[in-house]
């Protein structure tokens, strides 16, 4: 029943040592770039586990793992207070004794050394090493990482904080791991798109999921929705990389067909960076004018490094009184056609672009919630505008959620707006 | 060696179901929202888990679960699907047969005939409940939740999406755990502070750690750094709800006392929403210029309800000629002392108070990165100014990291000023 590969590394379970991620309040995040790494191998991950600070635990948990994997990575619990678990419950469950290892105490000492402090006593524990353990060294805090051979499956220790963990991890994978890893490397493009939801997505895809999985290099694909946008994964595994490569081209191709403009990027790429590039490879400026969305359609603009060469400025008008000093929208529009209008946006979108002098203005105006709103204009209701030198766009949509969620919803439409009018489509 | 408490739940298990929750690219939130409420019983989560949609990993996940603690609690793998697969893990690892129940399948057709659509036949998958099951009905999707007693143990279904899982598991924490579970009441509070290391804050509690771990009802604490700012968590249990309020008051007003004006909010409150309330309690009205924050200030100042009250505008000058137009900084002084300068942040702020009549202007501007930095005035340099009626503070801060951490930080610094300012402190 135990599944495991004869010979070599193909299937993996990661465990995160450390109470805190067992509260509401935080969450491993370390796994997800080691399954990154190990997925680039051709490795698993089978399962993952969060463990707290607890030996009777762990020691059961690193047990089960080793009778279901090939490899066990675990991370944290190697700083050197009583509460830093993982080096003993390695060594107790593999029958490793801990031995000092004084070139570890002695680099320690030197690390605190370089800072002018003396070297506390407890941490003398973190070069406590069990037996035949390889050392993995750490350039950026005192704990190192250990790589154990048991038989033939392994266990690899890497420290906890991000910034020390992934430096090691990623020389153990290329030192040690590419060349016991079995499997075959797995493959993974994201495809995202604005404008349909999950379920037309999934119903449109229907006819490429099934040519897919008849393929001599078989494609998976999975949909999952986020936040204003949906996105297809979709993966392929091969010994041969350039088979895989194909494969995935050709697919991603496929859906770009079928979908159209609805996909807005197949390289990972964000939206304020897809309409960023765009921007700058045709030399446009742009200026938003924000009433409900309060900066954040600049903010995610100006997220993007580079992003200074396009955006010029941006007026976030809360009061109506902002609105008609910073953008010179008429008092008796904003009378007539209420602030929340497409008038009204179209105005602030014009306002904005001529004061600035820029090519490209941005309007929106709406009601974010949770007060505010109207039988006519329910809470979620966000008017936009978009004014290039050829053209003008406006839309009226409702979004569902919280304050925060229309806030974030509207922002990706009026970006959407304007990467659909610079495209032309 | 199998600690299970006798005759009630103390010890849990939180397992969550779905291959794309094992993929670098999306993780596990449901188990945060079950600890909390497992957590206000008393119930300790011992280890989490995400397996994947694979049968024969899943039964012996659930089986070492079930070894461990007195309730496994199951999240996602119960729709119509083949890949949903909890529903027969579940049923064959307890020996318990599934059968169909029609007021289940009732339910489910009632569901998509109120659409106006039939029920597809493989969601009738869903109405396979194992033997003995109680059924906790689903009223925001076609998966019911399932509980099953094992001898003294139990384990708990529950359908994926959080809006599903949600208010089922809400109901049978009332219903059913309540009574069921052994353990006495975990109460938390988190203080927020800016303005100290972690190292440092953790120095200046020391006496109080000894003094808790003394205490009739210790109390544990635990330091975690966050972008911005640094939260100590502080929790007791107790059998007694009012002992153990009653010894987190006193811990949270010694942290209080001791750390004086760090401390920003006690009672689980962002930065934002605290500097919000102090803004509308007083009626002052504010205006921000910002320059490498990109909006963010304000967008952060907007994500708070009722925001419009004392929220006016906000001008965004990414470029040199916006910082003169919009607010009136004089293109001498940026020549002079350079756009990311004090003297040049408080001309925005000042230049933005007075353009909307407000009472409070901030204004920043920096160098976000990655490009843009000099010797003098490295990337994550960033210049910031507050102005109230009564006085006006500047400072310059120089922040590590990627852009966005810049500019997160920096907004976080000008928000902490002005609540410092405002606070008199």
């Amino acid at each position: 029943m135990v599944a495991v590969s004869a010979g070599g590394i193909r299937r993996a379970a990661i465990i995160a040592v450390g109470s805190e991620m067992l509260t509401p309040l935080r969450t491993d995040t370390n796994s997800l770039i080691v399954t990154e790494e190990l997925n680039a191998l051709g490795v698993d991950v089978v399962f993952k586990c969060v463990a707290g600070d607890d030996k009777v635990e762990l020691s059961h948990l690193l047990r089960h793992a080793l009778s279901r994997v090939d490899l066990v990575v675990m991370t944290g619990g190697l700083g050197p207070t009583d509460d830093d678990i993982t080096r003993d419950v390695a060594a107790a469950v593999l029958g490793r004794p801990l031995r000092e290892r004084t070139e570890i105490t002695d680099a320690i000492r030197q690390r605190f050394a370089a800072r002018g402090v003396e070297m506390p006593a407890i941490n003398r524990r973190q070069a406590m090493v069990p037996d035949g353990a390889d050392v993995l060294q750490n350039a950026h805090g005192t704990a190192p990482g250990l790589w154990l051979d048991v038989d033939r499956k392994a266990v690899l220790l890497l420290p906890g904080p991000p910034r020390e963990m992934q430096p090691i991890l990623i020389r153990v994978v290329e030192k040690k791991l590419a060349a016991r890893a079995a499997g075959h490397t797995l493959y993974r493009r994201v495809v995202k798109m604005t404008g349909r939801t999950e379920s037309h997505t999934d119903e449109a895809l229907q006819p490429l999921y099934a040519q897919w999985a008849r393929a001599a290099v078989p494609v998976e694909a999975t949909i999952l929705a986020a936040l204003g946008q949906i996105e297809l994964h979709v993966s392929a595994r091969a010994e041969d990389r350039r088979a895989v490569e194909r494969t995935l081209d050709v697919a991603v191709d496929q859906v770009e067909d079928l979908l159209g403009r609805d996909v807005y990027s197949t390289d990972g790429k964000s939206l304020e960076e897809v309409v960023g590039a765009m921007l700058a490879q045709r030399r446009l400026r742009v200026a938003v004018a924000e009433s409900c969305t309060g900066g954040l359609i600049t903010s995610r603009l100006t997220d993007v490094s580079g992003s200074s060469r396009y955006v010029d400025r941006s007026a976030v008008c809360y009061s109506n009184d902002a609105k008609v000093e910073m953008l010179g929208v008429p008092e008796s529009l904003i009378a007539e056609k209420g602030a929340v209008s497409e008038e009204v946006a179209l105005a602030m979108a014009q306002g904005v672009r001529e004061r600035s002098g820029v090519d490209i203005g941005i309007g929106v105006t709406g009601i974010a919630g949770p007060q505010g709103g109207t039988s006519l204009k329910p809470v979620g209701t966000v008017a936009m505008a978009v004014v290039t030198p050829d053209a003008t766009s406006t839309r009226t949509l409702l979004f569902m959620g919280e304050r925060q969620i229309v806030k974030y919803q509207a922002s990706q439409a009026a970006l959407d707006l304007l990467r659909r009018m610079l495209a032309g489509v």
